[in-house]
Formats: structure tokens, sequence, C-alpha cells
């Protein structure tokens, strides 16, 4: 399995996603689930990606070789003028994809699973963030719910069903999305390090903070023991229930 | 859905399911998925289940029809040795039952769902809690895992693996289980209030602590709040990453 989860701020959007892949129990790799795209101050793309690795991979092939090719009348997302049409250009690749090999994975009864968090900005709009279906369609985050999880994602949902707010700072936000993926990773061993994170800071219109936290970084060992032993005090302080 | 969970201690065991059953989400009714049976002295049995209610509802009047049964030969969980045994007398009711409906499932295209925790204590044995499967099989608690839950069992999950030890008090163990529930309350409407909650303590051999926490249980309500805002804190207090 996976997880991933985007979360839509008033200063910008803040990504992460787990590397663990796996074919049975017994054949775990890395491999990243967040890629970017950048056009220096002009638009900024960030794509998570759950389900078969295959077809995740083939998705981010067919909008990358959009970028090489000199067909200019179709549309990528590296030419469309709004994150809503470049949602579009991504739900095209995930029906494109599925074209091509849909019909073969069904015949041998395996599914064709995809979803996708989509999020970024293009100059003059301000940052956007989309969850993508396998059918290729999808829904826009709002300011009722800002943020989004694809995967294993129960785990990890109660924290930020309580603490996500709109108006977190990056950082804070970044250490939520970590607190989430500690409560995933103790509980799921599908889900593993490292994490990739990525945080855009409305308006900037480049990546400048991104960062790989690996298993054995100082930072997320401070959060992931201090968060523990938080849990357990505040467990401690609630009354006991009378029986 | 469903979330039942229990928790094996050293002083006795502590049980606790929701309510909450639907067919569709728009036909939503409550019926208890917590049952008891006790000889004063003798044994006390505990049942949570979750799964098709037919099929749970039709295992539990299997197990109370051998009560009223004059066939002393056959074993019934009033009857039996040793808890065990008296998870093989479920696990049998369970395989009745599938024999009796699952063809007429399976030819709908519906799975034969249930899953059941089930534990007690009968004389002679310390408290022992099992886990039982559609299949009639089981596995039984050990001092590593001291805790089962069926059905919707993920949001509630990181709090027990963090918080859950053997030598917890009933009082402190049934504040954890609610605190579980709170968490899978909040994420997923599929399950619902009132808790029903056992807790049994290790040699009493009668049931004396058995409660209904209904939607406005103050302590339910005081708990809830008070862990969203200790968990708020706990979260402010972790240093922010820089990124």
């Amino acid at each position: 399995m996976t997880y991933c989860v985007a979360l839509k701020l008033e200063r910008g959007l803040v990504f992460a996603a787990d590397t663990r892949t796996n074919a049975g129990i017994d054949n775990i790799s890395t491999f990243s689930k967040l890629h970017s795209w950048e056009q220096d101050g002009e638009r900024v793309m960030v794509l998570l990606s759950a389900g078969n690795l295959a077809i995740t991979q083939a998705i981010i092939s067919q909008l990358e070789q959009h970028q090489r090719s000199d067909n200019l009348d179709s549309a990528t997302i590296f030419n469309v003028q709004s994150m809503f049409q470049a949602a579009r250009v991504v739900g095209d690749a995930v029906r494109q994809v599925y074209a091509i090999d849909g019909k073969a994975l069904e015949a041998r009864g395996e599914s064709f699973t995809a979803s996708l968090i989509f999020g970024g900005q293009i100059k003059g709009e301000s940052p956007r963030l989309f969850h993508i279906y396998a059918e290729g369609n999808f829904i826009e985050a709002t300011d009722d719910t800002a943020f989004f999880q694809i995967g294993e994602h129960k785990y990890g949902k109660p924290i930020l069903d309580r603490v996500a707010r709109a108006d977190m700072r990056l950082g804070e936000a970044a250490k939520l999305l970590l607190v989430s993926f500690d409560s995933t990773l103790r509980s799921n061993l599908s889900v593993g390090m490292p994490v990739d994170l990525l945080a855009y800071q409305a308006d900037n219109l480049r990546i400048t903070r991104k960062k790989r936290i690996e298993q054995d970084d100082e930072y997320f060992k401070d959060l992931s023991d201090g968060w523990s032993v938080a849990l357990r005090e505040a467990f401690d302080n609630l009354p006991e229930l009378e029986i």
C-alpha cells in the first residue's frame, strides 16, 4: 500500500508521500510517489500517486512525454493556463493508460487502481489542490475540506480531522503531516520510510522546500518519541471511567 | 460497518462495541453487538460481533438455543469446561450458519461476513480472549498482543498501539477503549453511538460492570472534548519542521 496526504492552506500547499511499494509482502522496494514539475516563476505542480505502480508510472511518463513533444496544439500540464485544465490533462493521462492497460489487467482479474493528489499553482491563479480518481475525473479541495489522503488513509485521519486548519504555517502543517504519517507507520507495515515532503509557499512559483525524511532522521525521531510521550500524558490526565 | 474492541488485562477483560447497523447509507438502525452470558460463580462469556447482521444474529440464536435444549451430550457454551472449548462451540455455530445461509448469499454475490471477539472466564481457568473468523477458526490473545479489534478498526488503532498495557486498571482500559472509539466516531459515519461497554474483573465470575454510553453521556462528552484539547496542545508543543 501507500500513504499520501496533502493540505491546502492560506499560505500554500504541503504534500507528503511514503515510498514503500510491494508486490506481495516479500517483495518490497522504495519508489518515490511524489513528483514535481516547475517552470521557474510560471508554474509549480506536484503529483502524489497511489495504486498499481505500473499504472502510476505510466501516467507520469505520459505527462512528461508531452513536455518533449513538439505538438504545440495539444494541452499539456506545461502549457495550460489554469490548474483546473492541468487536472484535466492528468485525468486524460489516466484514461489513456486505462485504454492501453485496462483490458489486459481486468482479463487477469486485476483491477485498474490509481488514485492521485494533484496540486500546484499557475501564475495568475491561487494555489489549487485536486483528488483525481482512476476514472480520470476529480474533485477540488475547498475551505470546508482542505486536505486529501490516498492509500492507507484511516490510521492518520483522526489527527488531521482534529488539528488541520487553513491558517497553519507551512512548517506547522509539515509537522502535522509527519504526525499523521507516524501513526500510519506504527500501525501498518505496508507504509514505509523514507517520507518525501514538499512545502510550497503561495505565489513563490518555484520549488524551494523539498525534503526526504529518512528512517534515522533526528527531527522525525524526536517528533515520533515526543508525540508518543505527549499522547500517553494526555491520556493519563483524562478522568477515568467509573464502571 | 461496526467497531468492536476488547482488551485482555492482568486484572480482567474489557469489551466495547458500537450499535450502528446499516443497509445502505439511508437505512440505519441500532442493534447491540455486545452479548453476554453468565452462570453466577461459574462462568462469564462475552461476544462482540461484526459483519452481516442476519449472520451474527443467527450465530447468537444458535448458541442460545443450546441452552434450552435437553440434549446433554452436545457441547454448548454453558457446559464446556474451558474457554478454548467454548470458542470451538462458537466457531461451530459460525460453520452451521454458513452451511445454512452461505450458498444462497454467494449465489447473490454477497459474501458470508462474520467476525467475532469472544472472551470470558470459566471457573478453574484464567480469563481468555479469542478472535473468531468467518471460517469458524480462531486465534487467542497473548501477552504480546493483548487486544483484538473487528470492523472499522484502523482509525482507533494508533492510540491502542501506543497506550494499551496489560497492567492497566479496568477503568483506565475502559477509558482507552472510549478514546479509541472517539477517534473512530469522528472519522467514520458508519460507526455510531451509543457504545456498549463491559468490564469484567478476573475471578469475579459474574457480570457487574456493564454500561451503555449514550450520545449525550456527560463523561463521554468531557472525555471527547478533553482529548481534542489535549491532542492539540500536545501537537502545538512539538517542534516545528524547518523545511
